[in-house]
């Protein structure tokens, strides 16, 4: 993709939109001043280090160009490393094997009928017929391992198509990710803060002012360093699901009172700045709670393994008081939490409940992981129902009938009461030992953010051009996931996206 | 208020926000080349001639200062000339007289709840603690006259509280103002089209950059002039809702295929001047569509009377295959738009119903309206259910049941099917003609907009500050509404907020 000279932005923005034609070309955009000099200088410069940014990174560098990756932390991988290891993918062999009929466009269509059709449909669509070719990159030029007896299902998928890091962690990504591009020649900087995106009165993006050694939060920490982006920068600097101050602006619910299952270092800082040098932000206000983490847990945990992967799938979510199923427990995200936090505003409690066959599956797919949980009593272990809803304070009869309702639905492979699916290789409950965990809604994902063409290129406020040598990828952009993102969806989104702004950066003619 | 000196935002960001401490003050906000000189001078500039630019602009000139208005088409109000003519307020007379218990926490509580909780208590709790003094304002101070027999009630208010304007249109509270504002000495400048807001790079907002004679919606149109807010500018440019391009970037469902009822001039440009100068810009993607308009009106029309002051109130809504109800004809404008879109995407169609009992209040309070709807069309009558359903092409099996079914509900005081609010004064169905019109959902309102504070001040997308000189009211602004506004909610918004910013922008320090 060449760069646009100024007369082609003038042409394109009049052919684009008779509302603009001819105003703000020939006006300064928002202008920095810029630097008396670049203390170093790269192709291309990438903003965060999880999945999008080193897939970016890895595959501008195999087309050549020089890049550098900048992370603010003093550790890799953001919410990435720390990611709970599915990756929504239709039609993987695991997922054949298990004899699931699956299609990019079946994907799709659950992504925007649970996104309340705030998705962009075309970006959706070629996420998922990309799904499958990249995840099979992530085995191939990767080396990342996958679980290969099962799939899994997170909410809203119509059909099981969740692949299984075998780690149990995103970080597996990450970590090769980053062996990748070690063996590229490129190692990130951490503890390199962006403080500006260098954007001229030409409108393009020439680099960044960052500070080195920066110490979170103080923005005030590190030294000043100007770093010149030749061809571009490629925003991938996650979510904000941690800074209570911008999420209550966007969403006000979003209290200090809710926890989150970010890193610390999920804040608005780039947001913000891509804001005010002209990216044009969307759906800013759709933040993901995750219905399944445990109260006694910081940040997202282990438990919800079990929640999701164990109960959702297999057992029942039930609320103390009157031990009832009070939602569709493969329902999308939000219907969750919201469901639960009904019951935490009321004063109640919310748990996952499995039995010993329902919780087996999760244990083969993730090896040691019941024991931790245990160890961590984040889970707990009950030899009958009895003791459990005596443990647990839970109504022992409302559970029993919420049991029984479950197994009727797996007989009829009808849930009644909520339309849950019901997985063909479900069991009716019954047989001990039991297991159980409590669940509360935890600030998780940003769905909105920088609107990005297909090239994943940054588009200005003004005029619905592209702001030439700025691309984003990752939970930084909005209209993928739209109002609700599907459980397994974001590393599919980061990654592909990823891939595609590293590939596409690499084409810019540099400016310098 | 003082402006705040440079020092002072040093203060403030540092006491705020330790992650931005030291961090921006010293680097210059996007900065717009000043111009060499100004050509005019005024205390205040106030974009927009709606109700809240007209309220800004009448309190900003009691206060004292020099008032200019400027309106970018060429005729003054905007939307709110053809705005149906409600406004929400708790504790008026004629809601009195009709035996209404009401109080302004209970419309907060109502506002809250249907906006999903996205609105920013404190703004929406002082918006409706201030409706009651506003709406004797517009009486005392205005004249503008309001209809004495009856409230009605629009969706989601949990109790009829809907003051009715006489004149059946938004256009008496704009003239009303425009008189006002005369006799203070201010006249709106038609075709006066903002190009920018002109904020230097010590962050302060000082003047416009416009263009005088503009021809909308050419944006090269015109010739352009500087004027100097020595005190500041006044945001009161109204919604999108015209804009198909930039509100299918907010929400891809809303295409070219479903219509309008903002006039033509609700367009994007200035929330997209705003976003570049700095504003925050929050939850832009929700924006609403009127259920109840007719497809053979363009715009808003007048079938909406009928279908809500008549249907909503004492009929019913149904679906033409089944004939059935298939929703709460007064839950809030989101859930009944998309439950009709449910049945315009199956092929199908939506009526509003009613009898000769429950369409009488509504010739009460808007006189010849109805002769005006059946002149239309847009209404038609018949003699019997049976005339209707074979005119209308509604299952008349299914109507006639539904009647049955709201019937009992009035009997019963209650509705078990949906839940709809029983009006004390409702009367079972029966009493011929009858009357009908059809219902598309039309894009009608934004709900978000500029993030600003208590004093109508805009607020930075950088450190959470304010931008000094910079103030908005209205529609133009988020966080009032949140997700789901409720009908006769803007005019209450636009006048309490739009009194704030004049009143506030009055009081702040020259700049020159």
């Amino acid at each position: 993709m060449t760069v646009l000279s100024r007369r082609d932005w003038l042409k394109t923005a009049a052919a684009g939109s008779a509302l603009l034609a001819g105003a703000s070309a020939s006006h300064a955009q928002c202008t920095d001043p810029m630097p008396a000099k670049w203390d170093e200088t790269f192709d291309v410069v990438v903003i965060g280090s999880g999945f999008a940014g080193l897939a970016a990174a890895i595959e501008a560098r195999l087309a050549g160009a020089s890049v550098c990756v900048l992370e603010k932390m003093r550790v890799h991988g953001g919410n990435s490393s720390i990611n709970g290891g599915i990756m929504g993918v239709p039609g993987t062999p695991m997922q054949k094997k298990q004899g699931y009929e699956d299609s990019p466009e079946l994907m799709a269509e659950d992504m925007i009928r649970e996104g309340a059709g705030m998705n962009h449909p075309d970006k959706v669509l070629h996420m998922c017929r990309e799904a499958l070719p990249t995840w099979e990159w992530t085995v191939k030029e990767l080396g990342v391992e996958w679980v290969q007896e099962r799939v899994s299902q997170e909410g809203g998928h119509s059909v099981p198509r969740c692949a299984i890091l075998k780690t149990g962690s995103g970080s597996e990504i990450v970590n090769k990710e980053l062996k990748k591009l070690e063996s590229l020649g490129v190692k990130p900087r951490l503890r390199t803060y962006l403080e500006r995106i260098v954007r001229d009165g030409d409108g393009r993006v020439k680099g960044v002012k960052v500070r080195e050694g920066y110490r979170f939060p103080d923005a005030a920490s590190g030294k000043v360093k100007y770093i010149c982006a030749r061809k571009g920068v490629v925003l991938a600097h996650g979510g904000f699901g941690a800074d209570v101050a911008f999420r209550k602006i966007q969403d006000p619910k979003l209290t200090e009172k809710i926890g989150t299952t970010c890193q610390p270092g999920a804040t608005s800082e780039c947001w913000r700045e891509a804001a005010r040098i002209g990216c044009h932000m969307i759906q800013t206000d759709w933040i993901q709670c995750a219905p399944w983490s445990a109260p006694q847990e910081k940040g997202m945990g282990i438990a919800l393994f079990f929640a999701q992967g164990a109960a959702a799938m297999y057992g029942v979510w039930v609320e103390d008081k009157g031990g009832k199923r009070f939602v569709n427990e493969l329902a999308n995200r939000k219907v969750r939490s919201d469901a639960i936090m009904v019951y935490l505003n009321k004063g109640g409690h919310c748990y996952a409940v499995a039995d010993a066959v329902g919780t087996k599956p999760m244990t083969v797919s993730r090896p040691g992981m019941l024991e931790k949980m245990l160890e961590r009593k984040c889970v707990r272990k009950y030899e009958t129902l009895e003791t459990l809803a005596e443990g647990e304070k839970i109504n022992l009869e409302g559970l029993k009938a919420s049991i029984a309702e479950w197994n009727e639905a797996v007989k009829a492979g009808k849930d009644a009461h909520f339309g849950r699916y019901v997985n063909k290789h479900a069991k009716p409950m019954g047989q001990g030992p039991w297991y159980v965990s409590e669940m509360v809604p935890k600030v998780h994902h940003c769905m909105g953010g920088i609107y990005t063409n297909m090239q994943a290129q940054a588009m200005d406020i003004e005029g619905d051009r592209l702001i030439p040598g700025l691309y984003a990828a990752g939970e930084a952009t909005g209209g993928v996931h739209g109002a609700v993102r599907l459980g397994s969806c974001a590393v599919t989104d980061c990654i592909v996206y990823g891939r595609i702004a590293g590939r596409e950066v690499a084409k810019e003619k540099p400016w310098c």
